[in-house]
């Protein structure tokens, strides 16, 4: 695991998106043809239709990956982030909120192109999210805005699957995931989305054999990963082929699997659910910040199980509260 | 009282301003030289300082007068709204949520000039809310941009005071009130804010004398127009200025105003305060709702309570509920 001796614990690559949140029921979902949970890509005229269904919303900072990275900071940890926004209001937005949350994030706005990318989440009274992002300029992404003197100085770089759908961005990530391992760093994936693995199957299982140390999954994207429907079997086929593998199971906790261990990880709930979006991005928050700093692999899990507890009880995808105050009350710190 | 002859029960006319919402303390307040529980006008730059020194935030549609007009839709009523945005992507979003919520809303967004107005607002932990407004583009609502054929169909036209300190706007809210009058409609006025008072008092007296029907004022605003300290005097003072005015008085309720009489109203409360901005804006669209049905002062009142007491259980400045079904669980409807 990374030891003390680099300037940023964890560095997180991914797609910059602004979120518009609405609470609607599943009748919602239908009229407008919306998959239950799942993560739909959809083109601007199509995100603009929606839009124009959606009720009022509110606007908040999202992306997988930076949520990641915001999280790890609320764990008082030194994080960077590298995801590209348009110089426009909502780009600003974003800047503004990933800096505040205590996140270096110094990839230049573009000039031009699309707008700042948006995803528009239903939550449902279940506390389930649906969504549908317009990638906008997040798919602009490209090496040159990847600095390498940054990954080098990454404990951790964690990627979101995500990414792989921006066809000029995956030669980003790759540029990254060089540069930090080259510097004897950690990379970490995860697989984001059960459709998003469909896509991107041999790539990513490419990526496990060459980069990723540290794999994030949900059931349904381990078992997407290999092609089979029992998770007992995707967890035996990626043990060992990485360093250490977290699988996630809803209400049921997690396992963190490697070559040689199972280890089961209770989840763990402020008794309130409200709203499920962001839950996958903080428990990978949570379990980096243990294991950049050096944490053992259980108490890892329970750092990542901590701050998911935190975020689906409450609306929005980043830690409301300081994880690091949250974790000290627990005794996880 | 307005009967149901026009199409519109309430038309609003106000600045358009998107909220930006943070969550912080007092020290937050002091660090910043914020006035505790104001609304302050900044100028651009300000706005922007500010704005860099804010935690992460979250974006939703505000302005005093879209509120209630957003609230009074909330109740069932028909509704439109005059105000000024620009073509960018908050002037978007601010659209959107004002159709979404049922409100007609026509004016031209403006090509060009400063962007979008916003109100930084720092909610702190006793639920008090604090203001810095850049108006932005919605200092430029003129003349041109109010419809008269709308306003002759508005049963009542409901006006922010804050809209005095945007110049230019003065003679479209004038404008509006005209035509208003001439057909036979109500016009409303809400003194927005104590030192918006102090700016503009000897205004706020000659359209009381001239156009308004309808006065909505908190204890602090009603005193400073009449220069007393004692809101006793100040209610003596405005009994008979207008037909009708409502002095609200927080936790307190209201005391509805008219010539003959004082009917004291009690507040509503869900039990939980987490954020009061709003709380005005929506007392008076439960009012105007009411009034605008022929609803008894009392009732009136009572809709103002119920409306203040929905909004400020939530973060926000609009309805998360449905009144007209508040209404009918609390058998006001």
């Amino acid at each position: 695991m990374p030891g003390h001796t680099k300037r940023y614990d964890v560095v997180g690559v991914g797609n910059a998106i602004v979120d518009v949140i609405v609470q609607a029921d599943d009748g919602f979902l239908a009229r407008n043809r919306l998959e239950k949970g799942a993560m739909t890509l959809v083109d601007a005229d199509r995100s603009a239709a929606l839009y124009g269904a959606f009720p009022p919303a509110i606007e908040v900072s999202g992306g997988s990956a930076a949520n990641t990275i915001a999280g790890v900071a609320s764990f008082g940890s030194s994080v960077a982030y590298i995801g590209k926004v348009r110089d426009d209001q909502l780009g600003e937005v974003y800047r503004h909120d990933l800096r505040a949350a205590g996140v270096t994030f110094d990839v230049p706005a573009a000039a031009a192109g699309p707008e700042t990318g948006r995803c528009l989440i239903v939550v449902t009274p279940d506390a389930e999210r649906t969504m549908s992002t317009y990638l906008g300029i997040s798919t602009m992404l490209e090496p040159a805005d990847v600095d390498e003197a940054l990954c080098r100085e990454a404990g951790v770089l964690y990627c979101e699957g995500y990414v792989w759908d921006a066809e000029t961005a995956k030669a980003a990530i790759r540029k990254a995931m060089a540069a930090t391992k080259a510097a004897g760093g950690k990379c970490a994936l995860t697989l984001s989305d059960g459709f998003c693995v469909d896509r991107h199957r041999d790539e990513f299982l490419g990526l496990l054999e060459e980069y990723v140390d540290v794999l994030f999954a949900n059931q349904s994207e381990i078992c997407s990963l290999y092609e089979v429907d029992d998770v007992d079997k995707a967890i035996d086929a990626v043990a060992g082929q990485c360093e250490v593998a977290a699988v996630t199971m809803s209400a049921r906790g997690s396992t963190i699997v490697t070559r040689d261990a199972r280890i089961e990880v209770p989840a763990w709930s402020t008794g309130v659910v409200l709203d499920t979006t962001g839950a996958g991005d903080q428990y990978a928050a949570g379990f980096l910040s243990g294991y950049a700093r050096g944490a053992d692999l259980e108490r890892c899990g329970r750092l990542g199980s901590l701050a998911a507890g935190e975020v689906i009880s409450h609306v929005g995808p980043r830690p409301a509260t300081s994880l690091a105050g949250l974790a000290r009350d627990q005794r996880l710190s």
